[in-house]
């Protein structure tokens, strides 16, 4: 058998069965939260999909769905390869799915031609990689052991609903969190074909990107404190006003991640809340979620800095008061050889060119690279949107994605 | 009779006495809204002090309470002074109150020594200052019949509650409004004593404020649209973030208000919506929602127009979009120098420093300065708070305002 014979089906209509089970649909694109109803349907559709490929289907105690083949060599080191089917609001088909539905099929097409694997392989649905409760990986961190007890109880999502609650809510008992723990000295190596989520592919015209780094955020909270007061009667120069501070420090943290001097920097503030929030009302707090990204780990460190420099500066002169709490505070993973260099090898197999990229998004793959050698392989996305109900990955984008996956996973079953 | 002997009384007693008659005691503060069950004991509190001040009380066809002395000349124009006893939800004891029992306190005061008026004097409680119908001076506007009967039916409270269900309610007819209209040339002039619910004062160190111009807004709703995006993975040069965009739209609006030559423009974002809202997606829509005031019509307009034009040049410059509307246009209002003078002249006559200032909240005075002379005398607001449990004004404050709304009816009395 050569690669090229692997017998890779289009999965656009399984991405298209996933889009329609979607909390919001009036909203246009999709919502399917982790551990929601909603969720909990898409993951049985999963479970289901990983069965007829011929998996042996298991849901850990955080909810994470494992599908296993076992290899030849049962006393070998497994090959894992998977991603997320949960969405953040109003979100695309492809960002997660992709990579969870594309190990499915790559798995079915290479037993379809009588592969049996030297190592065993598990493809991962993982649980929770998105933010509904403040920091995603959710599921990838129960699985290495770094998401502990009380954060099951201590993060909440929008509605003050905890993990813990969540987990509660659909059957999983939080007290046994450590179940979910993988051995992983038992585990080679994890693969995770992803959409770009950026321009880069699509402007050089590839499709196909062999990541090399995966950048990590350092996320802040950020409450600034004034004195809510009359919009009429509170002369400019009284004023105390919370949210007039926070475009100050919005607009310094635009200019330094512009100006950082890795080139790779990226900052965002994504959610803004303003109180007392009436129009004749000087806001009186403000709260910012802040995401500050590289994965250039000095270059990130010192934007941060210089923000928080400048954010005291700025409170100071305004007469406000600040506090500012980590969310999240990971370090940047840097891909295995042994994969990328399986993935640069998979491409050659299968006559598809690449291009050496970064991610700028973090994905569970970065979690698993604390532990074991990890490497992911991207897929264009048209206009370089992701999280929105604009995310878009040609279909013939989609099978390259799935072939490469297929011959790199072949790769790394059979390597040593 | 020199005024520094008008014996004026504490009202420390009475506003604490109306401060107990409240709808939502345990939230710390003070909510009394007009057409309550709660608002008729405390108007009916108010009649009983008027009555106990020698003054012919009548409640009008709005639920307006009037209070007159009649003058030794029947054919002279009459003087008004009151405000209001209703507030807004969990609001403070002394906005509008002050300006009522003041007002009374000051006619008992001048009789207790036999002042006998050349005009007539009549103290006015506005019914409904604050907005419970959304739009508030309804009892100002009721008497200078500038409130239609259509709005009775049309505007409604949070729990959709007509102004004309809420009067039926106490035993107002509301097919008899125009019964509560008012000749308005019969009225020489109105003076309203009231906290100044800004930190003017307070900073100055000053008891008094004459007020010469009632700032009016210009609200404008503004709604900016970028695309939404992976706040990872989009690097900072092909990001379209529409909170960006209006964090550097509001820095230009506190920069064009903080140097608008007339020294006197306010704007306030009071309202921010950032969507869609989560830490990881780069905001795609953003809506503002801004009051832009000033007693000097031109300046604002400049500033609005300033700000329209950055606006632009904003979005055009991050590919974002913008819609803007006006959701109010106001026309501020000038105190008659009749009544300015009047206060000023008062100060002297009781040695009481004073500072011309600005209001840059609404009043009822602002209603009745469209159809006669105006004028308003300010004490301070401790922290420049008010429509708040923490609203305070020291009785020394207060015996000094009442003390010169005393020689201020009195000149206006006797004034040709």
């Amino acid at each position: 058998m050569t690669v090229s014979e692997i017998p890779v089906r289009s999965i656009a209509e399984q991405l298209e069965q996933l889009s329609l089970i979607n909390d919001d649909p009036s909203a246009g694109g999709i919502t399917r939260e982790v551990f929601t109803a909603t969720y909990m349907r898409a993951s049985d559709v999963v479970a289901e999909l990983m069965a007829q490929a011929g998996l042996s289907v298991r849901s850990d105690a955080f909810g994470n769905l494992l599908g296993r083949i076992d290899g030849r060599d049962s006393a070998a080191a497994a090959v894992l390869s998977g991603s997320h089917i949960d969405t953040t609001l109003n979100a695309g088909a492809y960002d997660g799915v992709l990579g969870v539905l594309g190990a499915i099929e790559a798995v079915r097409a290479l037993r379809a031609i009588g592969w049996e694997p030297a190592r065993s392989l598990e493809v991962v649905c993982f649980a929770g990689e998105e933010p509904r409760f403040g920091s995603g990986c959710l599921g990838s961190r129960a699985l290495t052991g770094s998401l502990t007890r009380a954060e099951l109880d201590s993060m909440c999502d929008r509605e003050g609903v905890s993990i813990a609650e969540a987990m509660r809510g659909i059957g999983l008992d939080p007290d046994r969190l450590e179940d979910a723990r993988l051995d992983t000295d038992a585990v080679h190596a994890f693969v995770e074909l992803h959409i770009e989520q950026a321009g880069v592919l699509e402007a050089a015209g590839i499709s196909i990107g062999a990541v090399t780094h995966i950048a990590a955020p350092h996320d802040l909270l950020v409450r600034i404190t004034g004195a809510a007061a009359h919009a009429g009667a509170t002369p400019m120069s009284l004023r105390r006003d919370a949210f007039a501070g926070a475009v100050e420090a919005a607009a310094e943290l635009e200019r330094l991640a512009r100006s950082s001097p890795s080139r790779s920097t990226v900052a965002t503030v994504g959610v803004v809340r303003v109180g007392p929030g009436a129009i004749n009302v000087i806001p009186g707090d403000v709260e910012l979620q802040i995401d500050i990204r590289d994965h250039d780990l000095a270059a990130r460190a010192a934007v941060v800095e210089a923000f928080l420099d400048e954010l005291d500066r700025i409170v100071e002169r305004r007469g406000l008061e600040v506090s500012v709490e980590t969310i999240t505070h990971d370090k940047p993973a840097v891909c295995s050889s042994v994969v990328v260099d399986a993935v640069r090898g998979a491409c050659a197999d299968v006559g598809e060119p690449f291009l050496d990229v970064i991610s700028g998004a973090y994905h569970d793959a970065m979690i698993l690279g604390a532990h074991v050698q990890i490497g992911m392989i991207f897929v264009p996305s048209v206009g370089g949107i992701s999280h929105s109900p604009l995310e878009y990955t040609a279909p013939e984008d989609i099978d390259r994605g799935v072939r490469v996956l297929a011959a790199t996973l072949r790769r790394l079953c059979e390597a040593a």
